[in-house]
């Protein structure tokens, strides 16, 4: 593991717009430590725009030194031409959090909305607004951070639940 | 570039299954440097084996000093699971070649079947004979390694081409 007490990286993975965003636990107070849109130049050939999407991802990993990275499940993209390249930029933030040694979580879109909307099929803007409140933002993040910082909360509340889960049937398994 | 004067390296990009193969010219000679398969184990997590493969294709690339990468253009996949993993598995060899300095080109494989068997449609067992024969190997290689050298081999065909046309076209221009 990275850093076992980093914040909770939240990748929404696009190769012209990719959202990132990070978040700190403390007690019951979620803290945002940092989000933004990671962007390259779709006049630059394909090759180097993923490359530079690559050193990216890498630098701002070794930057935040995350404790686990949440990254959006893109099994039901709507089109061919968007999963090619969803599935290029989500393959290279994988392979860069398997470098680093930061545990990987995979949540569908709907998980995410349900988790921070209490609603699976929220609008984007009402991610934005509950992202605001949850994290006490001064404004609204634009929509692919917004969607970032939802996934490393979801993660916050559901890994510790998962978690649980798995230490209950693992004694109950040590009983029999 | 890497090397101008070595191979051109042909990528046929999967997850599970990656083909390569590296063809040279000696004249009107063609001639296999190396060609086969990388692999990831399905048991594997996703993570783990996306940075497996591009640590192989940048340990492979750095080994074969290739003067270009053909990789096959994959924009009209069947299905969206597919085009999401081969979409991860050739953003990793881009990203790779665009860090080597190694230029890039797509080929569909309708052209390199047209290239390689004089059909666009050909069968996979057609352009593994064509590679077969072409390249004077003892036996034909398996289907993603035969693919691979197809790419490379249509790439040595009709980059000179595309080059002297390009020539061609910026010798009219400059004389207007």
């Amino acid at each position: 593991m990275f850093d076992p007490d980093g914040p909770v990286l939240g990748i929404d993975p696009g190769l012209s717009t990719c959202g990132y965003g990070a978040v700190e636990r403390h007690g019951r107070q979620l803290r945002a430590v940092a989000c933004g849109v990671l962007r390259t130049s779709p006049d630059a050939p394909l090759p180097e725009r993923l490359a530079t999407l690559e050193a990216d991802l890498d630098a701002f990993l070794h930057e935040v030194r995350p404790a686990a990275l949440a990254v959006e499940r893109i099994l039901f993209q709507a089109n061919v031409r968007t999963a090619i390249s969803v599935g290029q930029a989500s393959g290279l933030a994988l392979a860069v959090a398997a470098r680093a040694g930061v545990p990987v979580t995979h949540y569908s879109p709907n998980e995410v909305k349900l988790a921070v909307a209490g609603d699976g099929a929220a609008a984007k803007v009402q991610v934005q607004h509950m992202v605001q409140r949850l994290l006490s933002l001064s404004s609204a993040p634009p929509p692919d951070a917004a969607d970032a910082l939802a996934l490393a909360v979801c993660h916050l509340w559901r890994a510790p639940l998962r978690d649980g889960v798995a230490r209950a049937v693992a004694a109950a398994q040590a009983r029999r």
